[in-house]
Parts: C-alpha cells; structure tokens; sequence
C-alpha cells in the first residue's frame, strides 16, 4: 500500500457499512464502495476479495487473538479459564467499535447469505479453539465442548453488548455471561440478572 | 398421497442419499432421485422443495420433539435439565437410524453450501429451545445460554455417535457428553473420557 492511501482498509470498511445501511446489503456495488471511500475499485480489491468479506475482514485477526489466549494461558489452568482469558481477549478488539458492531450486525442480521457466512466463520473459530485446548493436551470431547460453550458465551454477551446504549464495557457483559453458563450447567433453576 | 406410493417420502430420502453418495450432491437431479425411488418428478415436489431439502426434511419433526420436551418438564426442573430431557428426546428419533445418520452427514461434511445450511438450522434450532425456556419464565441471558449450550451438546454428541460403529447408543453419548459439559463448566482441569 502506497503512503497515498492511509487507512485505505479501514475508510472501505467504512464506507461500506455506511452504503449497506443507507442502501442495503444486495444494492450497493464494489464501486460505489471505492467511490464513498476517495479510493480505486483496485485499491478495493487488494483489501478483500469482494463485498462480504468487508464484512468479515476482522475474522482472521478475531481467531488469532482467541488461539493466542488460549495457547498463553498458564499450564495449571483449566480449560474453561483458558477460554474465558481468551473470551476477555478478543473483547478487548471490539470495545472501541460499539457502534461499528451495531452496524455490521443489524446489515447481517437483514440478509440470509450474510447470516450463513457469519455462522461458518463461528463455526471454524470453535474448531481453532479446539484445536488449541487439544495441542493443551486436553482430550475430545472436552476440548470440543469448552470451544463450543466458549463461542456459545461469546454470541450471547455481544448480542447483549450490542444492544446495551452508552458506552457498555464488553469484558464486564463477556464476564457475567460466563458466570450465568456456569451457573445454568450447574443446574441453578433461576439465575441473577442484572 | 395416493395408496399406490407407500412410503413415498421415506423412499425418495433413501434414493437422493444412495445417489448423492455414489455420484456427489451437485451432480445428482431431482429426476434421477424420482427414478431410483421409482416414482415421479411431480411426487418428489409433492415431499420437498427441492434436493437440498431432502436432506433436511426431518428438521421440523426434530424441533417439535425438543420444544415440545422443553415445554413438558415438570416446573421444578432447572432450564438445564428441560435441556437434558429435549436432548434425549431428540436423541431417540435417531436411535434407529444409525447408518442413514452417518451416510447423511458425510454427504454434508462434503458440500459448503450444505454445511452452512446445517449451521443456520441448528441456529434456528437453538432459537426454538430458547423461545421454549422462555415459556417458562426463564429469562435471558439464561435462557440463551442454556439453549446455545444444549445445541453445542447435541452437536458434540452426534458427531460421536455418528463416529461410533456397531448400534452405539445416542442417549448414552448425549448423557455422558451433558456430563462433561457440566464438568468442564464447573472448572474441571482434565475430563474423564471413556
């Protein structure tokens, strides 16, 4: 990227989501995107692959710091804590990017292709998570459990973040709903809610 | 359905799956489905909506059995154990169907556009139990939670049992696979597996 472009990544993201608001998902174009943005559709396409991926471009970075945590945490942890500091992680990407969630999720939550996409991209980042508790040395199905529990809390507490106003802290939501899976599986027959 | 097409249904399900796995899902045509069920074109649209479908046929039946379960616990029982009672439930309309089971979800495993499809019933599947829970008083994010994790047992345990040979027992796996969610939930460092 040439210092002429700065951010382009991020003022296409921007622009996209701005012109699927306005627009919709299906009726916007790569060129109306690269036009909003002061960019090329060239430009646009050494970013992402085409229009839905600008929607999924954080996914990679998501699933790093999600294995990182896991791989980090320290031997004596159990496996659910390891998700839990992974959990607080990859909060800690979204915390600046409240409304920017709200966006992207209302323009997914509108469009059937979109929903499905963001399903598989869960889907394979419980898979990552397995595959990390399982080079922890934890075996099937525990491993596969936790990552599929941990991914259950992660999808909870950002749909509750996200329609919390304000400046809502993301750790806070991630924390409390860990603690209400924990106390569902334990059988609790009602649990607090705040 | 005429008396002259007994089991319809069942046969053109046992057809497309036959063929899918000689020749691919994308390669196979509702006319060849009909054919090896020896039916008509005109009777398969009378079952499904197409070749996809087939493969899904038996979602509504699987989400009237776990709602239905949820809903006649006794109300006493914790939202975890509604949970555990749909999963059995469920369970028991696969017991039978071991080899169709397994057959089905290679087909799946193999074909993108299936396996995101899959995702978006389970998704919707998870929505029914939670809307279930609700009925009882129970509230979010519990009843979420609950409903997310159950799915994520009922994946877990399938995938087992499907990797199980001889008549391996689904209620046997969905129990054991409860347990170690409960286990690992409950901060457990290493998981009995048998």
């Amino acid at each position: 990227m040439g210092r002429w472009e700065p951010n382009a990544r991020g003022r296409l993201e921007q622009a996209a989501l701005e012109l699927y608001g306005e627009r919709g998902y299906e009726q916007t174009t790569v060129a109306e995107i690269a036009k909003r943005a002061g960019l090329t559709e060239r430009t646009f396409f050494r970013h992402f692959a085409d229009k839905r991926e600008v929607l999924f471009g954080g996914q990679g970075a998501l699933r790093e710091v999600f294995v990182h945590a896991v791989a980090e945490a320290p031997d004596s942890a159990a496996p659910i804590d390891a998700i839990a500091a992974a959990l607080e992680a990859a909060g800690a990407l979204f915390q600046e990017r409240h409304e920017h969630s709200q966006r992207r999720q209302a323009i997914i939550a509108a469009n059937a292709e979109l929903l499905e996409r963001e399903l598989i991209k869960l889907a394979s980042l419980a898979e990552a998570i397995a595959d990390a508790l399982r080079l922890r040395g934890i075996t099937d199905p525990a491993a596969s459990l936790a990552a599929e529990a941990g991914i259950a809390v992660f999808r909870v507490a950002f749909a509750r973040w996200i329609g919390e106003t304000g400046r809502p802290d993301l750790s806070r939501v991630i924390r409390e709903s860990m603690d209400e899976l924990k106390a569902v599986t334990a059988g609790a027959s009602r649990v607090d809610t705040r």
